[in-house]
């Protein structure tokens, strides 16, 4: 029996075991196990969740129906003989420790970050004696199910590993593991989102950072404030509305992924205009550039009284939407031309005796203070910490995007971080400038490859006494040349790369994830998500012979 | 009345009409249109083909269903009032010009190229009276609905357009429109390339470049050689079929294009050693990186006779399942090492008394006068020119695609040239690197841009007296990367660049080109085809305002 803590696993190319993201750890044997035609997973737990239910209803489909082929030359004919002969698994038993709460996945993947119970054990004998899965969640247990469906291969109709015993003990290194999708830029039918939780949840991400609005398009229906929508969406047909959000929410409780809502502010609101032109300096001011980093400018009137109290008041609403602990205020570009040009806010100025960044204080207190009534610890751009003087209450939880660079120095104003840095983590880039008459290349390039994701160190320059204020990462992807169109091909499997960083850990060598990678993009696409290929088909299914060095 | 001869039409960036490519000639008008419920188009034709007569039935659905609003705000509610005012058009009638043949557009789209008839003109009156449609063959009369399909918008139920009357006199620049798909690296069912021709057909493609065959794979079924796919398909799944190459010709025909099946060799044959490893030097050679550009090495024994009469055989077979009359031999990349250390080849060099490239000019001739046998005039790739001393017949097309500036150099050796040249057409680009353990960007970064394609000038560095011999161009998806899942995401909108390029000639601005390039793939969208967003909506609905200088 092999048994591989994490850096010898790591270092273990030819591992059958496609796993993704890797279990922290893990020890395999080297028996056939088939399942039964009967296979069942039972539930040693009185009055289970209802998505507990589903989630296990879910995870038998996938067993019966992903008929992944192992990805060898042949797909699993050399192990046609000896599962032949394998012993026969009939069930899978799945309990919660002594004591631990029942209560629904989705209440569990709420909860504040940190204190999320992920972990699960999971033991596969090989004699066909009953597998069993346990956890102190049921958050654990569906994890574990997500591990459990990546072990099984088809060949002939049979549904087998090679690997039996296996013994898994595993919980992810960081709480924080994300994806971000701005749906402003271009909008997003709920459809694609729930297929994009789905692909989340099979690589154990955690949390949908929601960039629900932008300059571009305002599509979320917020009750008291509708004509954000009606006026601010790009049509009646591409609006969130509050069911839309709920059943939103829902799927992804359901998948153990929270959802964060952002309304980017008091930048990236240009089209608050359309609804409420009061609350916006330098709406489409021309050229474009002086006053925006994309068009169109505007942003709201940080030094107005009643603007504050608006955006205090519109967060608070959307706030009410999201049952997370946790909501972003954004923060990110704030222009100062922009404000320096407009009267009113000069005015406003005038009037209090403030400098801009004085007003920004208050401003940001004041919506911060709105939304920490409803029960959220905010969530802020890194300029907030690191080019603005503004108050901020210390469990706020700051997002690094601009350079990886930058997190450093947010932990050492000892500040909670999230690693979303666009040098390794953005999804957008690589693909051209989207601006018109501007034939450059994108400002972010090159493309982030899932190797150079992979190479990620969430604690690089970040001593060990800062090490507890990283709380993960995430992947974002900006949607200025995207659509449901590429969605998925954008996206997947690229953001399973920061999926395993963030679970199992930095270190990882790409060329022994790379089967493993291709494993679950073929389970993604199996499943209905359009992940691309990586290579040609030929090095798929032949471990390690398109490296470089082969 | 406007009359925008092709120069000035460029030039005019507020244009209405979003027709892509744009035709070669065109006045339009001011007053609104629209289209009667009962609107038909009317065949003026004996006993027309019947691929016609599925093409005007086609082009009567997309005049139904594009349900296209104009790309503005409020996306065609300002055309509202002229609209319910406007005449209404009952009919387009269809007639051939005096003498044209009466044959089939899949008749006359695989003409041999240079001699087919793609021009039309286009009459549609203000006033309501009957719409003319003319040409001098079907393959016109296809090109000219085509067009007819683009100039129509949709608003609340009434499809419209608000600048007849229209005319347009319209034909290519070039003969040669192209997309080439190498199903070899990954494959791709037959839906995904028929779908694929319907895409091309919208933006008047003419031909397309099949590279069937590679190193890594062989999906064609070849009568006679059926074991070269059974053995080197990436499994029985993956194999077209002849009835499946003839359902892609005739789908392609009956949309005006032509296909040219590519069997690229001597090199880039690796995969035919699976069922033939008597014709294959240097099969899986390690390390491959001396052997060959990409995994797996191996490469035809082009100094044998046994093999270069087997190619022939294999490649008249080919030949035999297309209609084209054009066909590839493919000839890039050949690498000698591959031949230094294959002892058969040398024995064969040997004993003949010839050096390699001898050997290759024997090969070329044979393979060559084998399919010449079956009526197909021979292509090759730039390498079979500039880097070796073969005997060709100067009727041979060659492809330029390592640079563009390598185009001149072919013409000053007086062949017939198709652009595809690496630096502005390759759709793969940019996406870094796939081979397993290196983290380098892609070989041919950065990213193709829409725009960069758009720059390209077939004419650059030919002289006047050279310029006949270029045929046109084509963008190529080599698809180490890509499969169905991103098939039409990296493929569309950006193939449209080069169509316009090659059908209207060069020097178009894309500040003018970006919103008809909006459009059309807005109907792509509508059509079935996931064409990507270029921009956010925003920008979309506001032609120039997302310009760098707006």
């Amino acid at each position: 029996m092999k048994t591989f803590p994490l850096l010898a696993l790591v270092a273990h190319v030819g591992s059958v075991l496609a796993l993704w993201p890797l279990p922290r750890s893990l020890s395999t044997g080297s028996s056939a196990l088939k399942l039964a035609p009967t296979f069942d997973i039972h539930l040693n737990i009185a009055h289970p969740p209802s998505d507990l239910e589903d989630a296990v209803t879910r995870t038998k489909s996938f067993l019966k129906d992903d008929k992944l082929g192992r990805l060898v030359v042949g797909r699993g004919a050399s192990d046609a003989s000896a599962v032949q002969h394998a012993k026969t698994l009939r069930t899978l038993e799945l309990s919660l420790g002594h004591g631990a709460p029942v209560q629904s996945i989705t209440d569990e993947a709420q909860l504040p970050i940190g204190t999320r119970s992920e972990g699960y054990t999971l033991h596969i004998p090989a004699d066909g004696s009953t597998a069993t899965l346990s956890a102190n969640s049921t958050l654990g247990l569906f994890r574990g199910l997500t591990t459990f469906e990546q072990l099984w291969y088809e060949y002939s109709g049979q549904v087998y590993t090679i690997e039996a015993p296996i013994s898994i003990a595993d919980s992810p290194a960081y709480p924080y593991r994300g994806f971000t999708l701005d749906t402003s830029r271009n909008y997003f039918p709920v459809s694609d989102i729930k297929r994009t939780l789905d692909a989340m949840s099979w690589v154990k991400l955690s949390q949908f950072h929601w960039h629900v609005s932008d300059s571009q398009s305002f599509p979320l229906e917020v009750p008291g404030f509708t004509e954000l929508a009606s006026k601010g969406a790009y049509s009646p047909s591409m609006v969130y509305s509050p069911n839309d959000v709920q059943e939103i929410v829902s799927y992804a409780g359901a998948r153990g992924i929270d959802v964060m809502v952002e309304i980017d502010t008091p930048g990236h609101t240009a089209i608050i205009s359309t609804a409420y032109p009061e609350h916006v300096a330098c709406p489409e001011a021309s050229p474009w550039t002086t006053f925006a980093n994309e068009p169109p400018a505007g942003q709201l009137r940080l030094a107005s009284a009643a603007t504050t109290n608006f955006t205090a008041d519109l967060l608070a609403a959307v706030a009410r939407m999201f049952p997370s602990s946790i909501m972003s205020t954004g923060g990110d570009e704030l222009n100062t031309e922009c404000y320096t040009q407009d009267p009113e806010t000069q005015a406003d100025l005038k009037a209090t005796g403030r400098t801009l960044e004085q007003a920004l204080d208050v401003f940001t207190r004041t919506t911060h203070a709105a939304i920490r009534a409803e029960g959220k610890t905010p969530a802020v751009w890194e300029e907030m910490v690191l080019e603005h003087n503004v108050t901020l209450s210390n469990d706020t939880i700051v997002f690094v995007w601009i350079s990886s660079a930058n997190a450093a120095a947010v932990a050492a104003k000892n500040f909670r971080l999230v690693h979303g840095p666009s040098d390794y983590f953005y999804l957008d880039c690589g693909a051209g400038e989207w601006v018109g008459d501007d034939v450059a290349n994108s400002w972010c390039d090159p493309f982030k490859t899932w190797q150079k994701s992979y190479t990620f160190d969430p604690l690089a320059n970040i001593s060990e006494s800062q090490a507890h204020l990283v709380l993960g990462g995430e992947q974002p992807l900006w949607t200025e040349q995207s659509g449901p169109e590429n969605l998925d091909s954008i996206v997947w499997p690229r953001a399973a790369s920061s999926a395993e960083v963030f679970w199992t850990g930095p270190g990882g060598n790409s060329s022994e994830a790379l089967p493993r990678l291709h494993d679950i993009a073929f389970r993604m696409r199996q499943r209905g998500v359009n992940a691309i290929q990586l290579q040609p088909m030929w090095c798929a299914l032949r471990p390690g012979k398109c490296n470089l060095n082969s």
